[in-house]
């Protein structure tokens, strides 16, 4: 796909990141600098399946590393960002910055 | 799910409009009086198989009219978008703006 100007805005949106659910697991690894599964899963109101599937997605994609753990006796899973899932979200926010901009030009 | 400051800004978004073909075509229609299936398909770059399937969930969910009829002989559909639409989609961007402030303040 080519990125001219000509290209509608919701075009250049990723499904991989634009995903509701992915698109939140991204921003709060941008903003923490790890996070564990179950911090996530409240945070973003996951079931454990859901969390798991949508957190497998983004490992395959290369965006976020996966390390499993303990603390204590207890198994834990931590999640970070990877450079480019960080790219990948940025890229994400700058076009809904675009769509902002060409629906409400204000 | 109530929304208070607490919840994380991707919590808001509904994915009827969120998803990307979804909200390309809510925003289309929202600046178009009305589109026809062929603008929407070239400007949106989709297949007519998933471009209909998109119209039919929106359509659904009574964020669009769509409205058969012909010009001259050929048959055409239109495609509008409604107040509960324009509603809609407002919020999405809404949640949008919210994100973007969340993780880039400045």
């Amino acid at each position: 796909m080519t990125d001219t100007d000509a290209d509608h805005p919701t075009l250049g949106f990723d499904d991989v990141v634009h995903q509701r659910t992915r698109l939140g697991i991204l921003s709060v690894l941008a903003e923490a600098d790890r996070a564990d599964f179950g911090y996530l899963k409240i945070v973003l109101r996951l079931t454990d399946g859901n969390l798991g599937r949508h957190l497998e997605v983004l490992a395959e994609h290369g965006m976020i590393t996966l390390v499993k753990g303990y603390e204590g006796r207890r198994p834990r899973t931590w999640a970070t960002i990877s450079p480019h899932g960080r790219k990948a979200l940025q890229a994400e926010l700058a076009h809904m910055r675009a769509l902002l901009r060409h629906l409400d030009p204000d």
